[in-house]
């Protein structure tokens, strides 16, 4: 650890975000660039971790912390407990990534008896001095002694009461007073000592509150949510209290340097005057758009202004900061990259490169990949009319359809179930982030575009309609109302997250409609990329769609799922359930036209693109009923008895079907399967030639462990090929899927034979790591919470372990056949994280569904353009 | 391939096997060495292959063989079609390892009308020159020619009905012309053409039979069983016929050097005058021992016994070789080494280092690790009186007692389905081997101890009673007789292989006792290994037993063995049934003491030793019942409704249980199950310390993933170390199993914290291979049958895969740890070349069932020789 633990505010910069957390380093970047900024001092993240570690804190830290609280002194002419002119400060927590509203903060810090008087005197307002007292006993109370935040809100309430008053507002000096009072012998009672007066003694206690709250349990699911790595740690800061609440020539605002949801060139921002900055944020009262401040108080207004201009040349991209107004002074207290919506990140990045302000490289950085998927999932219908029982505001773009749930817990529960919900709340807080996280959209009475609801759902790229305020949610009776409608748990509503409406029922959804800037991006994005893009597609639609998003053949064409479809289940079964070949192929030949006319139609819609066709995979048994009533059922209609159809599905039973009966193991054993599907392929081709249609097929075996198992159908292909007549006429190559470790352990091996390769990560996932992927939800969750995998690994490669399977794969197979396509299918082909390491293996292409397809595009630029060195503080700026 | 195709015997030796076959390198050895060998030539293995891969023979090799011929005749004085002094010659096929009886063989090849004729002028023997005529011809229609045995049978029968006759030896010199003209028009019929009466083209033609022989099904079969690999071909042996069917004064014997049964230093041999060699082998006629010859044709004897001492010392092992006497000349017409029991392996190494024939390196080298399976196994307990019902030769030693089947495929499909089985037959024959294999001893009514029974039941190290003469087999009613006993399919019998006995009913069985040359070759053999051998053993009697074997301590307890016993499953399904944390570890608490005694025990036995103790593996489901009966009476046992009881069943169901919720899994999530576990070996442990026992507990923590998932498991067993105060007191450490390819992978990461591995085989080739154990034999059987993999991966390791993994695992684990301890459990612990593959990639130790440790401790010397470079000759001499 470094000997120095504290920093002053002129003593860092914005370069120093692992160290001062990104508040601190900005802090301080705006302190030298010159901005107004209260004074103050950050102490290190390393003392976080130099205290997870050591459970005590480093020796030099109190020494060192009151020599720059002694600067502080002389910096702003102020002293802690001073009569004439008291320093108040804040005491907050910085992570390098920022995590809003997840850690604690205690304001006013440094007040007692002396101090309140001394304020009194100097603000000629006694009511906010006292005002302040009880905020700070509070805050200090609740979050450094842990005395319930309810217990405080109790006494206020009764004092209320006694007083047949309704709104804080109303409290006079001395009812504040007796609050004060009550709240003094509430913590004694509590914690069974004195409310610490000496502002040092309040200071230390406050400090490591803020450290410790980095290891608080939303804190932690938070960055779970968001793959903040926990050794990262939070500073602290200690800054000079400035006040929003003096009265009417103060205020406190939120301002963004561009329009966080459209990404419109445009100052947008909120504010409240008379107030302190955590009401702006918290949503209790609804704020004023920043353009009021112009009539209320140009100066300031236009002194913004300015500052939002300064930001940008300075910070290269749009700003989120937080500003204050003290008696028409304006200070500013923090900036950050604001967060934004995928369509503005697109917008910003692309706009700022014509801008003259980042370049194209930067800007295909900028764009959080999987952020595209808002842009790439379903709006309402522009066609479709429907009536809207309110409208709020347009807090997060995109739509959303799902049962109402009034709690976060119950939005898990209900999500997990694969229900679709929508999270109805008065205002959220942190404690809501897991239900957000698993709602559809997400629905508030109260909060501006800046509330917590808002801000969230916007960086998760939810739906989310915020400050409703017709709606009156009755959380116990799980019901809202609204203009006479009573929505009831359970029932469904749409929300339009692009205009703020809230609709009874369910409004049919459409593809989204990309606008130019995404196309620009795009460009770009594909200029700079390596990795080729394919899609998974099993049919023409999908084929078709995933080729308007970009995609460059399709990396996996599933047969099993063509032979579940009515008109064929029936040959399906019949051959199953055969004697002997001459059964089996009777009925196969059955399925061959429906094979030829599935190829045909994918042939046409991948013109000239590449096609990886699956052989069949599943076990037989999967295509068997199940139930007896479908057994009988089925018996009649083949005319076996049920009795036959009993004995086959229990001679096909599997203990571990994924490790059992299926993929090319079918092929091995009763080729005839396979031959039909590869003669439908070669007459589909050949058919489609005829129309002049380009079709270049990939014949593709899963499942393979070993060379001497491909050759073998390698062989039949060849076999087919010529007996067709495809032979010199098509132009088609055979490869495998990489989903056996031993596959992936002996493909050099393999890769003198196969002439493409694709890994299959969910099943060579099942098999490295020993998770059924059906079975696994048992204990995953508990492994992810305890932290031994950081992520699912079903969700993204697993690189440490997977992961080195595919590169020993890649470089085994890369050895003997240098220029062997190598791709891979599956979920993952659409996740950046896998999509980047792809790349940095050397992969050929990556495949994942249609929709996905932007993502994956994106993602591989910035993939190549990491390789290339492009400077990356993205993962700094989550 | 060479351009020499074709070798007189005089131009080979014995280090000629791979290219001239097993048989034609010691023909041309023995001519070499002046032993009486008649004259011939050898076809190169390199023929039969480039069939194979052509399916044409080279040019050149009827060239090279008629200047063969050539040479035979100028050497032997005879001339093929010879009116004066014709010359017969036997066709025999000879692959470099020992395949008896597998391939096809003509005899009296060169036989014509005039041959016929010359042949009984030159004999003086009208009726032998006839038989040989009829003799040759069904073994050329039938070899040569495909036309079924059973028609030449036919007619033969047909001549001996008509004339009333029952022996073929009272067929006259006018029946035997009949037949001979009835098989020229039976062949005619059969085949379209005239039966080939010159010599040269029925030379080529049995020739080319033979080498397709190669590939018939027993052929295969046989190779399959005995890993023997395909591309090695067999050879041709063309060698001037001798007859020992020429008169009394003519015979044929096979013979040992010593007893292949007991190894004792004795001649060994049987034989038949006035016989052809394969009338001693198929066992038709029961032969005499050998030294009756000396009573008979003492000059003979006496050369024999002379040749027996020579051959011994030319090739330094015990032969097995076949003589003719032709007119009182005896001729050697084969040598090999000879197979022999187990018994007699250890005893022929052992004496013959003490003979000062070989070294100890040799003696440990010379024994087949896996043969000394048939000294480990049971044998009757001699305490048990019996009473047999007939007594047969003792053809191959040991005890069996199984059902009774009359069938190969049906001893197969019987075994398949679990079940012992002995096969009974009236003789043997290569189509009966798979049977034979599957069955746990055979008995025949007919047959010497050299029959093909006998012979490869030793082999086999199956017990074997051969030529039980009194028994009447009724194949037909399925059921045998014996002095007015009848036994029927599915009767119990029990056979005692060492004394010929065949008892009614089961006999029991008792541990085998090892003799003093067995512990004097395992002395050596323990000076020559490196790997420490230990046992894989749940209880105490099975830790004694193994510490007898010399076991070095246990490389497994399988822990969940012990949750099953009726007097805890009653606890660990209240357990499973619990509501919460509190219920669970209330159930743990009556286990515990149970748990603690079980280890107590182990620890006593292996005083000294150290004992790996695996946490429980198997998933929770396996220990509720399954039938709806047993549901019931459970649930009123543990009073919890039997819907309760489903329901859970019904929660903890797997898809893939193989790749479920088990292992450390178990214990990341449900710690307490572990803690108990761990405590109960603590307190063992410090128990069995009191009383002066030095128990050293290895705790192994089974299917890890992830070092994260160690740490975790690790820190729980120090915990409880500490709570139980056994830290500082029991010498402990804690390891894992790698069973998970992931694992493998990353074992580096691992070893850091991990204090010994073992590989856990099963579970790595299942995951590695993708081959579920309890659903592979659905395609596992044809992927043999095709050879995609040579031999099945659940018996000996798969090294090109699983293999290379577990090597990347111990050199990534010694990487980073040195000196940690790496062994193997399961069956594959015990299997020669796994534990030879151990050896090679640096293991430290293996450990297997009791009964096979002394064959690892064997197959440990033999690598460790092997590595060191000592001459091994061995896989040719299978």
């Amino acid at each position: 650890m470094s000997e120095k633990l504290v920093y002053m505010f002129e003593e860092g910069n914005k370069g120093m975000k692992v160290l001062l957390g990104g508040k601190g380093a900005n802090l301080a970047e705006m302190t030298s660039s010159g901005l107004p900024v209260p004074y103050g001092f950050t102490i290190t993240t390393e003392v976080c971790n130099y205290f997870e570690k050591n459970k005590e804190y480093p020796v030099d830290l109190d020494a060192q912390m009151l020599d720059a609280v002694k600067k502080l002194e002389e910096k702003t002419g102020k002293k802690f407990s001073d009569i004439e002119n008291p320093l108040l400060v804040s005491v907050r927590s910085g992570a390098p990534a920022s995590m809003p509203g997840m850690m604690d903060t205690v304001l006013n810090l440094g007040m007692n008896d002396i101090v309140v008087e001394s304020l009194t005197k100097k603000s000629g307002n006694e009511r906010f001095a006292w005002d302040s007292y009880r905020r700070f006993l509070t805050m200090f109370g609740n979050v450094v002694m842990n005395v319930s935040h309810a217990k405080f809100e109790k006494l206020l309430e009764e004092i209320k009461e006694e007083n047949n008053i309704k709104l804080d507002t109303q409290l006079t000096t001395d009812m504040l007073k007796l609050l004060v009072s009550r709240q003094k012998e509430l913590y004694k009672k509590e914690t069974g000592e004195d409310f610490p007066t000496d502002a040092i003694e309040q200071l230390k206690r406050a400090r490591n509150a803020v450290f410790k709250s980095w290891n608080n349990e939303r804190a932690i699911i938070y960055r779970r949510i968001n793959h903040i790595p926990g050794h990262w740690g939070t500073a602290v800061n200690i800054q000079e209290m400035v006040f929003g609440n003096l009265g009417e020539t103060s205020g406190t605002g939120v301002a963004f340097t561009r329009n966080p949801s459209t990404g419109e060139n445009k100052f947008y921002g909120e504010f409240l005057m008379n107030a302190q900055g955590e009401d702006v944020v918290a949503g209790i009262r609804t704020p004023l758009e920043i353009e009021k401040l112009n009539e209320i108080m140009p100066h300031a207004y236009n002194e913004l202004v300015e500052i939002r201009t300064k930001l940008e040349e300075h910070y290269k991209d749009m700003q989120d900061f937080e500003f204050t107004i003290e008696n028409k002074k304006l200070y500013m207290l923090q900036t950050r990259n604001g967060k934004r919506t995928a369509k503005s990140a697109v917008k910003i990045a692309v706009d700022m490169v014509n801008e003259g302000l980042i370049t194209k490289e930067d800007a295909v950085l900028r764009v959080e990949p999987s952020a595209l998927d808002q842009l790439l999932h379903k709006q309402f219908d522009s066609k479709i009319k429907y009536d809207f029982i309110t409208k709020g505001l347009p807090a997060s773009p995109g739509a959303a359809v799902g049962e109402v749930v009034f709690t976060a817990a119950h939005a898990k529960m209900q999500s997990e179930e694969g229900k679709s919900v929508i999270l109805v709340r008065v205002e959220t807080s942190p404690e809501d982030i897991e239900g957000m996280h698993s709602a559809q959209g997400i629905l508030t009475a109260r909060g501006g575009m800046t509330s917590h609801a808002a801000v969230v759902a916007r960086g998760m790229g939810k739906c989310c309609v915020a400050g409703a305020e017709e709606i009156i949610v009755n959380e116990k009776e799980k019901l809202f109302t609204c203009n006479n409608h009573v929505v009831k748990e359970g029932d469904i509503i749409s929300l339009n997250g692009s205009t703020g409406e809230v609709i009874l029922g369910e409004v049919p959804v459409i593809d989204p409609v990309m606008d130019g800037e995404f196309e620009v991006l795009m460009g770009w994005a594909d200029s700079f990329r390596k990795l080729k893009i394919r899609t998974n597609a099993d049919t023409p639609h999908d084929a078709k769609l995933a080729r308007e998003f970009g995609a460059e053949g399709i990396g996996l064409v599933r047969t099993e799922h063509m032979f579940f479809e009515a008109s064929r289940i029936k040959a399906v079964r019949e051959m199953i359930l055969a004697k002997d070949l001459a059964g089996r192929k009777k009925a196969l030949a059955k399925i061959e036209p429906f094979q030829v006319a599935d190829f045909e139609g994918i042939f046409e819609a991948m013109h000239d693109l590449p096609v990886i066709i699956r052989m069949l995979d599943p076990p037989l048994h999967e295509f068997l009923p199940k139930e007896d009533n479908e057994i009988m059922e089925i018996a009649s209609e083949l005319n076996v008895s049920a009795n036959k159809i009993k004995e086959t599905i229990s001679a096909l039973h599997e203990f571990n079907p994924m490790l059992g009966f299926r993929g090319c193991r079918l092929a091995v054993v009763y080729p005839e399967i396979m031959e039909m599907q590869v003669r439908a392929i070669f007459i589909a081709a050949m058919n489609v030639t005829k129309k002049g249609i380009n079709a270049i097929p990939e014949i593709e075996v899963p499942l393979i462990g070993k060379k001497s198992e491909f050759v073998i159908l390698k062989e039949l292909v060849k076999k087919i090929a010529i007996q067709t007549g495809a032979e010199g006429k098509v132009k088609y190559s055979i490869g495998t899927m990489i989903e056996v470790p031993r596959a992936a352990l002996t493909a050099d091996d393999i890769a003198s034979e196969a002439e493409f390769m694709s890994f299959g990560t969910n099943d060579l996932t099942q098999m490295a790591c020993g998770f059924s992927r059906d079975d696994s939800g048992k204990f995953l969750t508990v492994y992810i919470e305890k932290g031994i995998y950081e992520r699912d690994p079903f969700q993204t490669i697993d690189q440490e372990g997977v992961g080195l399977l595919m590169k020993i794969a890649v470089e085994k197979a890369r050895g003997v056949n240098p220029k062997i396509d190598i791709g891979i299918c599956g979920e993952r082909g659409g996740d950046p994280a896998s999509v980047e390491f792809c790349h940095r293996i050397g992969m050929s292409n990556v495949s994942c569904s249609p929709y996905r397809v932007p993502i994956a595009r994106l993602a591989a630029a910035q993939a190549a353009l990491k390789e290339k060195g492009t400077i990356d503080e993205k993962a700094f700026n989550k």
